[in-house]
């Protein structure tokens, strides 16, 4: 899994149940101290995430259809978890958004 | 999922009944904010859209498959939807193509 | 899918009768417009495709496997396709090798 | 696989049975001598790895499910063992961690 | 696929038995032409492959399981041929090592 910040939102029509009610958030990738990358994932919400808050992106199909709990969702990048706190190097990240 | 932008249509003779009919476009990826990047990907168009256009796209197989509706077909980037609007660190950016 | 030009060929023995009559190409990968990139992926020849031919290249597993027609296939990247023709960004490129 | 070294712990709520008592490792990624670079994976730890140890990480779904013995866990990086000895280019390379 | 040159081994204790007796083989990614690169794999070797030969890595686990005959195994690059011969744009490039 990758850290992420939610950086916004995206509106799209996309023609398949699974989608229906769920946002689409532009989440950027952050480096392993929590800094911002210069990429970045559009991911399905499956935690109720919100603006500035650190996030655990799971990239894989498979996993992510099991998140949503529908074996045939076209689906890749969710968002699985918010992040509580980034322990590196022996220093306590803030990660707390906003 | 990533953005995309049409920028064109690539010809050629696929040899799986899945391709018949299905047009191949060209898509620049695009970053967070919209704006251009180097990298690219043919993508099976699923939504109908035109060059120019801001797109959501899966790059994922399983995915792929479900929205074409064919469990075995040959594909793995695929354009989900037309994305309507984009707001990133609390601004609306225009991707509107033409 | 992505493009590729045909640059050559890998000669190896892999034990695994997908492999038997069936030639590795090495693909260098191009950009958006044709151009040369310094990457490259070594893919099955599903078409019969020559030196110097623009391609495209499927790199996904599932797929790759129902091209071959053997779901139990150890590969992974294919030639599906001869790129007959290139429009992007409005101009027509010339991707007929030679 | 790759190289990782164990540099932290990430604290999140994922509300999935597989994550109830597992450690979520925030890992550098390795080159291929055992230096640190700028990437990372967060990776599930299946064999008890501490904090600085350099240890082997697979990346990729299905194989991950295997290792926690969840055939549907929404995982997908996943570290497989503590690396005890890596010999590269006819030198030893002193990779235990403190 | 992508060209690899085997660069050592890696010691590591891995709780399945698919890991039971098999080598893991440090490989250097190479370039189109048999050139190193910086990136590298640890890979499975499934055919008896030795320090500095070109080989050809297959990254993908539904491919490198069957190549394993274990549908099961946590496994992802596999080494699946030693390279004979590399003929690319015309000039064939010396691959033998040693």
């Amino acid at each position: 899994m990758k850290l992420g910040r939610v950086a916004g939102t995206v509106v799209s029509t996309i023609s398949h149940p699974i989608y229906d009610g769920r946002r689409l958030l532009m989440c950027d990738l952050l480096s392993a101290d929590g800094a911002d990358t210069e990429d970045y994932l559009i991911c399905v919400d499956a935690v109720g995430a919100g603006a500035g808050e650190v996030v655990l992106i799971l990239d894989e199909g498979n996993g992510a259809r099991q998140i949503v709990g529908d074996p045939d969702a076209p689906i890749r990048a969710v968002i699985v978890g918010i992040v509580d706190e980034l322990l590196v190097d022996g220093s306590l990240h803030d990660v707390t958004g906003g």
